[in-house]
């Protein structure tokens, strides 16, 4: 008999089931109602919803059965876990899919490391979809091993398990017309495209939704969300761990329901998600701020599904894969039992990494003369933090000379930035300042460095930023704080220079080590790490720093350090 | 500049639209608003809502602006046009696109006819999709030219405008878990398929949508929606002209909303939208009934939309195909104004019909003789009509025996039924009672005769059957009424037997010219031809007639006419 001949006979009553839940209240995500109900499972899909019996059953009375939740846009990478390593902490939680973007292992590795990634997620009870990365570079101004082109593209949206194309992050780009952003649109498996549209507003919204891409994750606003909406884009509310959304949209699903809104968490560190839970936390956030819980869960589970065409995912319902949660309450979220695809959580063998993954940082050793500024008089750009923000402000700096050479100035908050190239070993380093750290001694250095992942080190000190440097190009990458020539903390990343090896536990204490040593050094701030991994990222404003130099983002050029330097823009042809 | 690189120029306000509807009120079909705006078109396709100039404008101001009807489930067949004609009349009535399943015609003419049907309608306005037809013959009862293959199906969904598999009829063996159907499911294209499930419920309906079937027309009550939608069941809402569905479902879009719900014709013949209109009329009724126009309007073009997966349709959005209606209010939804990709309506040119798809009526001339049925004595098997009603009942009579032959029975309301083969000429004939016709005289006689389409005669007088019979071979098929000899009324549908070749207005008249004689003949009930069409469709309840014989359809077999007979069952092999 066929598995569905099965399937179909265990929905008749005329077989057993596999598993029978029984006596729960289900939630119908279709007409937004709890049933009484038991939910007979086989071969891992759900046969039928109704008075069933099974060889195994359990008993359910009392609780909540809901559909797995699905995270509709995140980046593996910014968990710094292995995929079953993430699994381990998202499953209990009750995430049982998740659409990745794997754009960041794009920038370290090309398609051999989306592919590595894809295969390191293929076992796993956690369902792994992904979207193929269609913006690396995210611009002419980053420096990834290789860019990911076309034919790329369309190789990875060939293989199984990849839904579409990723954010188009590229969006000035797309609004404007831009041939090659139009030939990605135009890629066969490109129909079903993520968007990415930071406070674009108006025709220029119009322009992008125009272009066919139908989501957007960026908007932080509800005016801006009320657009997206009116112009048929859906709605991916993100909860990161810097970029926190939710509680500024919830007016829209409270003022148009739930239709076209979905859940995610985009970026999110390993301490958030063993803090705050993971899609999960979004759901009890929801419905602690009033939002009916139906609605909350249909935000996490259906809704993901349906804009990711998963058309046998996140339903508790006849034909669909049998992802089912067991709450004991409408509160907490934390689910007493997850099913995926009928099965309790198994134990996730541990994967193995192949060396090629880990050997990924290549760099010249370097000295403190590597980050000596030689400096002619005048003001200086720099970059200003707003604390635990992506976005930075644009400066014009007195900077402290001594020697005819800018050097850090921790008095006045302002210390050098670099950026060094560490794909190819080109020893290409892009120099700034930084004001608003509070770093008052010591460096910090990190190969998470959105998007291309080079080596971003900051320091009040050139012996320490190379030292911290130095260490990192040792251990294969990661993030590390030095303190008078001395590691204080650090936190290995040898996968890729993204990933730890290590288990949840390890990697959290690590982490936070490198933070609580980064305030002991005087950094205000809680994220000290996601700022500065967001410093490289030369799509976000306003002054951003890349190997090849500093980036201002709203002109879309590069500057120079010197304020009133010569215009040597050297902005690159874009097409 | 590539069509889409010209839209976002437009969309940008960088490049004058071909055609701006400036100033109406326009349906946001996602957030369900009515929002002030203008509507830019470029090739076709909507570039933005906002504030825009074009090189043509039509004033919209104090009109609402919303998306072309789209029909989410129909039978062209049913309307007795030609594409073009069908075009003509439901293009101004707001309708710009069909899904349509070409059952009737694949019946009389297997795939090639599918595939003249096809390209019939492929250069109009109208947008004609296809779903392939999943139940031909709807039973093993029925004689159709010949049955469409697996392969055929196949095929037939890798052509463009074909969305995947159209109603699976044969839901009691679906349910069963019968290979044959199984297969057809587990088709390449058939991921999308439409449902047909008359009165199942509970298990049997969880076993129907465990299949992965997600759609249903035939719901007739409240109850049987109800379980549908939670079974994660689409509603199409079926108002045809006998199958009248609206209003007894309408309580459920008020209970739930309109999420998950469209609206469908199936089956509706010319004179009906002749005076009802077509998926406009349902708009109507609905907004007549109480039900929100926005929530009206959605079900009869964005919800259709999605279900089919027709993802730039149904909407008046950026991206989407510029199918606008303009209506100048929300009671008549008669539009001013129908904008087919941002055209007007054009003149259709006429069709050529080739000679082959004229010639499908192969009947051996017939004789009064070839109705005569021998009779032994004893009881007999009638239908029992229901008027105007699909279903019939199952009766028994004691007909009027004269000469060891049964014979019409006028005066106690019992006449003579014949269907006859007429695709391979076999002469096969099968014979049988009809009780509650009312006819007194005279022959009605039909190649319209779901599913397969053979010849049904239904008579008072042997004679006139015979007349009536050889008549439709003469003109290669229609609908005719005989008294005395003589043809009173006829429609002729020399097109495969069941369309015309000839305008509305004529197709009209003559029907209600058979109707009108029809019930001068004594016909009781206002849709005698429809009624005669339903008796040969063996898959609805209980007592119909084919080639073959007697079909008792919920026992699902071959049956005697004479009732204590030997059961000489002739049950054929299920699988």
């Amino acid at each position: 008999m066929s598995a569905l001949a099965r399937r179909l006979a265990v929905a008749r009553g005329d077989e057993p089931a596999d598993l029978v839940v029984r006596g729960g209240t289900v939630l119908s995500v279709f007409t937004r109602e709890w049933l009484e109900a038991d939910v007979a499972i086989v071969d891992g899909f759900i046969a039928g919803l109704g008075s069933y019996e099974g060889r195994e059953e359990i008993d359910a009375a009392g609780r909540y059965v809901v559909p797995g939740l699905i995270d509709s846009h995140m980046h593996i990478e910014s968990t710094k876990l292995l995929p079953d390593e993430l699994a381990r902490l998202i499953l209990p939680l009750g995430t049982t899919a998740i659409v990745a973007d794997p754009h960041e292992i794009a920038n370290v590795l090309g398609t051999d490391g989306v592919h590595w990634l894809h295969d390191a997620s293929a076992g796993l009870q956690l369902e792994v979809f992904f979207m193929a990365s269609s913006c690396v570079p995210a611009s002419v101004f980053e420096s990834p091993r290789r860019p990911l082109e076309l034919g790329d593209l369309e190789a990875l949206m060939r293989r199984k398990r990849v839904l579409g194309l990723a954010e188009m992050m590229n969006f000035p780009g797309v609004i404007a017309g831009d041939d090659t952003e139009l030939a990605k649109l135009a890629l066969e498996g490109a129909e079903h495209v993520d968007g990415h549209a930071p406070g674009v507003l108006g025709k220029a919204l119009q322009a992008y939704a125009a272009s066919g891409i139908r989501s957007d994750h960026e908007m932080l606003t509800v005016e801006e969300g009320r657009e997206r909406l009116r112009a048929g884009v859906w709605l991916l509310i993100r909860e990161a761990s810097m970029a926190r959304n939710l509680q500024a949209l919830l007016p829209l699903v409270r003022e148009y329901g739930p239709n076209r809104i979905a859940f995610c968490t985009d970026d999110r560190d390993p301490e958030d998600i063993a803090d705050n839970g993971h899609v999960n936390g979004m759901v009890r956030d929801a419905v602690a701020a009033g939002i009916d819980p139906a609605d909350a869960i249909l935000m996490a589970s259906f809704h993901p599904a349906l804009w990711h065409g998963l058309t046998d995912h996140g339903a508790v319902a006849p034909g669909f894969v049998g992802d089912v949660l067991l709450l004991s309450d409408l509160e907490t979220f934390l689910p007493d039992l997850v099913l995926k695809r009928g099965r309790r959580i198994d134990d996730v063998p541990t994967a193995e990494v192949p060396e090629w993954v880990r050997q990924t940082v290549r760099l010249k050793p370097v000295t403190a003369a590597d980050f000596a500024i030689p400096w002619e008089g005048g003001s200086a750009r720099a970059i200003g933090l707003i604390t635990d923000q992506v976005v930075t402000e644009s400066l014009e700096v007195d900077p402290l000379v001594v020697d005819g050479h800018v050097i850090s100035d921790p008095e006045r908050d302002l210390v050098k930035l670099a950026v060094a190239e560490r794909h190819l070993g080109t020893g290409r380093i892009g120099m700034g300042l930084v004001s608003g750290s509070g770093l008052q001694r010591g460096a910090l250095a990190s190969t998470v460095a959105h998007d291309a992942h080079n080596l971003v080190v900051v320091g009040a000190d050139d012996e320490d930023m190379a030292a911290a440097a130095n260490r990192l190009a040792e251990v294969g990458g990661g993030i590390v704080v030095v303190d008078g020539g001395r590691v204080v903390a650090e936190c290995p990343l040898p996968v890729a220079g993204l990933l730890s090896d290590q288990p949840l536990d390890i990697v959290v204490s690590q982490s936070r080590g490198c933070n609580d040593a980064a305030q002991q050094l005087g950094w205000v701030g809680a994220t000290p790490f996601l700022t500065l991994a967001f410093l490289a990222l030369s799509v976000i404003p306003s002054l951003k720093l890349t190997d090849r130099g500093l980036v201002e983002v709203d002109r879309f050029e590069i500057v120079p350090l010197a304020f009133g330097a010569l215009a040597e823009t050297s902005r690159p042809a874009r097409d």
